[in-house]
């Protein structure tokens, strides 16, 4: 039986993701419930994505991901679920689920609420009246396409930082995350260096050299180097690059390359 | 087998929250362990009890839930154990499980040494020789009334907000809990606004109109709505309400109805 | 099954924690994993330590801790996989493992990529790539001797604090972890104090007096007890003692004590 992976910017504080879980165990007692992160920050889409794209390719086949950065709820965005070869995703149509649209091989609005916890859900929590009671049922066993009508994936609702664009000695990106250790992962992919290794990377008026590990710097430099997220990214040997650097979500970062 | 839900204010960084599931698991390995909270402020009973009433509706009948929010550890304070027609309660004579103390149908002092971890329990860790072993045991199936002597509901000791009163125009309430998005929940039930719903709310010379859902509003403005919670909430569109409003566990509101 | 249970510095905030439980999961679906903790401060190997050495007692004979606080990771440190006759640690070659160092019975070099997710790891995050698939492959009954070639355990990296040392009155030591309730857990274990109790503590210039539980001085008063850890401890009575005392990790602490 498939995990259920939870990536929610519910906080661990409140009650809200153990309410998620206690719906999803009343309607499935044995799930197997996984919090990949319920620690975005409120309503930051872009985070949950760059999470669930992190995620994909770790989890057994079969994995639901119920995903709910959900700033919109109440409103007119559709409940969705979408299938891929891989996996299922289960959120708010409002762009989160970005990093599965090339893949979808089925999509639903959630618009059965036979599997709804209740007819009537709340306006402001459909983590627990529809989004957790559908991964559940999905998890016992219930086709897709019982839980709600067939939607064109033309239609969904997309959302992401600009793309990588090439410059006359390398690439020009931005920085699309910051973990907690104050990485700063950029939005240029690993695959687009097949030309060469990174010589160095410039990050507004400052010049980070290229380098393969953290250790390759002295305790408290910065290096670029292509991260286990399969990006470039900048890190401080033992301290957090985005203090040291002052950078944030957004910022622009040019990589020179060289040949290998 | 119902779960055992853990609702704690020892915080995720130290070890406590570990070596609680620990001791359980080496009394029933199988045992399946929800975290609800750990991150109640320290000795914050108001907030444990909320998570907790806010919870009870949506776990298995049977879960056993461990309310471990304990500044009297090791003074006089009883360690109790308590059982509804739905639920299980374990945890310190404080206060702390109000929420259930209408439902009891048996209530017990947690006094019988051969359900601890050991007959010689830590004087400031209660949660892993007393509550932790005694959970273990319950869900593996030992009987409520072997983990010690019966007790008198009445000599409970409870703890609670003051309740919400009948003003011309509505009702006032005070502000019970803050989550981590910043919405304000108050003390008034949605039970309560049956005769209209909410034109509009004052909390300090602040007034905030009434809605449906957050998106009623543009964003960075409050709105009163019922939530999900099932009281009257202030919440601000894509924003902290607490932070806009600079608003505290105790602050009075009070809500205005119209009718329906 | 014993569980897996999960030590790290890599916070609740990304996806690291997730991705290693994807990992796992798809090499051992059924796995039990606990989470101990994810968030010791980045690179701080003294608390993990504190909290491996804490947790050990508590969980099954055979859990796997899989520990990974590893600012060298890409460099030349060793990965590496302990046995004792409790437990199995899983981690970096930098001294984070020392609370097991003295019962080692089999000690190897994670040097066998078969049991690796990949060949060729990341640089960057071997939790994922070799500790996280080893710790499951080891779940799953994988003997420890296949998973790499023996390392003779005299030449393991150790890491630590200063030893306790007598004297005229009492002992002196250092702190060695600050808990999220700022309690100040010293390294003057509570076995070196049989000659009697705890008469006062001293920590910079204050003067602390020995008591039983936390409920012995009044609300905002410290204490010095011996703590649930099984060492002195500095707490303050609903209150943080590492901010009333501005306390910090290293700090000495000097113990008078007096006959039973």
């Amino acid at each position: 039986m498939p995990p259920i992976v939870l990536l929610t910017d519910f906080g661990g504080q409140d009650h809200y993701v153990g309410v998620v879980k206690g719906v999803i165990l009343s309607i499935h007692p044995t799930a197997q419930m996984i919090d990949l992160s319920h620690d975005i920050p409120p309503y930051q889409v872009t985070a949950a994505q760059f999470l669930l794209e992190q995620s994909l390719p770790f989890f057994p086949v079969g994995t639901i991901y119920v995903v709910i950065v959900d700033p919109g709820v109440g409103g007119t965005r559709r409940p969705i679920a979408l299938r891929t070869a891989q996996t299922y995703c289960i959120g708010p149509d409002n762009g989160v689920l970005t990093p599965v649209l090339s893949q979808i091989t089925e999509a639903i609005v959630l618009d059965n609420p036979t599997y709804w916890r209740t007819p009537q859900p709340s306006q402001t929590f459909h983590g627990r009246d529809i989004f957790a009671p559908v991964a559940a049922h999905l998890s016992r066993g219930v086709p897709l396409g019982q839980l709600g009508e067939p939607l064109d994936p033309r239609t969904l609702v997309t959302w992401g930082l600009n793309p990588t664009v090439p410059t006359p000695i390398g690439w020009q990106g931005q920085i699309q995350y910051i973990d907690h250790f104050g990485n700063l992962i950029s939005t240029i992919a690993a695959s687009t260096m097949t030309a060469g290794v990174i010589r160095q990377v410039k990050l507004g008026e400052t010049v980070i050299p290229g380098g393969r590990c953290y250790g390759d710097v002295p305790v408290g430099d910065c290096v670029a180097l292509v991260g286990s997220h399969g990006y470039v990214e900048i890190a401080c040997h033992h301290s957090s690059a985005a203090r040291v650097l002052g950078a944030k979500i957004g910022d622009k970062v040019y990589v020179a390359i060289q040949s290998n």
